[in-house]
């Protein structure tokens, strides 16, 4: 048990009763004689990001062959480093990964990338959760298609022993991948209940190669194959007409905005409010750290509204709180759990930020603050499951996290 | 003086010594019996920031009217409570931004606001530099101007005893200020070597009243009044078409951009990457945090960097170099002041980073690490013409400049 005592809340000063791994009980005072009490006068609770779409193993790519055309930076720069990744150095890149993801508030995220157990060993050590996906991408090989498939199946039923992973699958994008390989992952899914990720029209150029060879845009592409539905999640999807917004909004997929990548390669701008204003179920993603430069979501949110504005041709685009629940609440409810909120019987994913940090003042209107002034030095405290990942900004054994991924990255450099 | 040990500068571990308010040597190994040691291994030295546009008293209307349109939430949020300002709130609101400009690694920024001389005071005692302007606006009231004139030069003649203050004026805008008060200031300026600070061309709106009164687009009107020259700094700058780029060009005038508070107040992006290539002097500001809705210039580089490629259609505009330049030496450079680069006889404004901080790795490109990935949490220490304003991450009786800004806000807001 863990008492928060005299923690700001919604306007005034509370007390937060964890119990387990759920938020138990809010109330002006709580007495619970055996809790672990935090004194958190001057800090407030809000619930923590849930960054929906990343390739958190990319960390050593940071910075790597800046202001190149796209095709010398993939070709020249980041190809020929991904090629020198192992089961094991993706482990030491998963947990620095998971340190940026906690000083910045996340606990949450939707990865896709390789040599998932790894990345599944680093959250069991580092306590925050993870959707990791088994990618599926067969460059319309056949039999590629045949060894991903039950490479996946083999990942669905293994035990990995904890309730910090959310299992899911991956279909890298129409370009690199086959019917096949989309509706086989598809129906894996439903059989288990689980999230199906894929890229979706990030640029352009995938539509207008999407077109000729398909007669169809991806997102109808993807509809047409069956693809579409409450589980599946869309990352970028910057280019749909009106037919794919109201296919999207009609099976109930998922859309992981990721607007600072999609600025930093010029993929083009999302129209958000146009997705809101639909109805769509818009959630946030940082994209991997080669494409961003950064996994935090703070960054993200206050992004996510300035671009939604100017393409909006509207300063009233992007309201502070649509942009906070889309980097929270939104991303935990697509995912399946009952998080991203500060509520009784929520799981205990929240984290505590100090009031009296420049950022946060004067406190006229908290979210505002987070999305458009803070950084990650208001966070003072994080947990996730009930469990504290951070405590007054030192996670355990950072010192060593960052050392490890500092030898690896030598290695791959 | 003051010896920096092992800082990390310019790919290599080298010794900086401070001799007065400057950079007096750097070399491999500096021998200084009686300086006071920095023990820097693991950290790395870089020059602090310029901000070249901002109301810095405006702290505590962050987060005020958030989501309103533009004319209701000047009317009804920020007017009202602007009128309520005085000499002496104004002293705690400067003191207060001016801490989070070290904490964000600024050392001097170019102001235009009310009661300019306890912003003074304050700069005095926090230590940084600033560039305060007294601000002309006579909204063509002929006493008004002459009221403003003599204002301004009462106090160009005062002595303010401080070399941390670089004087200067400001004319509001063409739509608020009138074509004597705009030569009269210039002259006065151009007297004295000063600087005078416009706001110019921020909204087509501007653009499109101006046109019809006079004529000329406001660039061209500037021009047209003699007020454009090396020492004139437009704010903003965001509609300039071919010919006031070349009046900008030939004149030598500074552009200050905001890409925050323009995309904020969806005001229109400037074109960046062309302006560069045109061979204009570009430097960057924050605005004032009503409109951005912070005074950190990190932010606002990664932000420049995103506008300019959405607006050059070019993901690689807006190079890492450039940008960092714009933030640092081009400011200095415009307000006359040797500083913003870490060379010997430079005047010693600089921060350290900690080079294990999670956004600084891995270290294959420390500028782009900046523009991209940091944050405060990554700056350590703050100089400013010499003098340490802070030091691992504490800034002398930061508590107390919190609490009297808190007290300040509850009489405004």
């Amino acid at each position: 048990m863990i008492l928060l005592k005299n923690v700001y809340l919604n306007g005034k000063e509370q007390d937060v009763l964890i119990e387990q791994n759920k938020i138990s009980k809010i109330a002006g005072k709580i007495e619970a004689g055996s809790a672990e009490v935090f004194n958190c006068s001057g800090k407030a609770i809000l619930p923590t990001f849930c960054n929906m779409h990343t390739h958190a193993s990319m960390m050593f790519l940071r910075g790597v062959g800046e202001d190149l055309p796209l095709f010398d930076w993939l070709e020249k720069e980041i190809w020929p480093r991904e090629a020198k990744l192992t089961e094991e150095s993706i482990y030491y890149l998963s947990k620095f990964a998971m340190l940026e993801m906690i000083k910045t508030g996340t606990t949450m995220f939707l990865d896709m990338y390789f040599y998932i157990k790894s990345t599944i060993q680093a959250l069991k050590e580092m306590g925050l959760r993870g959707a990791v996906t088994y990618v599926g991408m067969d460059m319309f090989d056949e039999k590629e298609a045949e060894n991903r498939i039950s490479a996946a199946q083999k990942f669905l039923n293994t035990d990995f022993d904890t309730e910090l992973l959310v299992k899911g699958l991956s279909c890298h994008a129409v370009y690199t991948t086959s019917e096949k390989l989309f509706r086989e992952f598809k129906k894996l899914c439903r059989q288990k209940g689980l999230i199906l990720n894929v890229h979706a029209s990030e640029t352009q150029k995938e539509v207008d190669d999407c077109l000729p060879k398909h007669g169809q845009r991806p997102v109808e592409l993807l509809d047409s194959w069956g693809v579409l539905d409450e589980k599946t999640v869309l990352a970028h999807a910057v280019h749909l007409n009106e037919h794919e917004i109201e296919l999207v909004k009609k099976s109930g997929a998922i859309v992981a905005h990721n607007p600072a990548s999609n600025l930093k390669l010029n993929s083009g701008q999302m129209p958000l409010q146009h997705y809101l204003d639909k109805g769509l179920r818009v959630t946030l993603g940082t994209d991997g750290v080669s494409s961003n430069n950064s996994l935090s979501m703070i960054d993200e949110m206050k992004i996510a509204a300035f671009s939604a504005k100017n393409v909006a041709n509207d300063s009233t685009a992007a309201k502070v709180q649509d942009v906070f629940d889309m980097a929270t609440k939104n991303g935990f409810e697509a995912l399946g759990l009952k998080a991203g909120q500060i509520k009784e019987g929520y799981l205990a994913d929240f984290m505590l930020v100090d009031l009296n940090n420049f950022a946060l003042l004067p406190n006229v209107n908290l979210i505002s603050n987070m999305v458009y002034a803070a950084d990650s030095s208001c966070i003072t405290d994080v947990f996730c499951n009930g469990k504290c990942l951070m405590k007054d900004k030192y996670v355990p054994n950072e010192e060593k996290i960052v050392s490890d991924f500092k030898r690896v990255c030598e290695d791959l450099l």
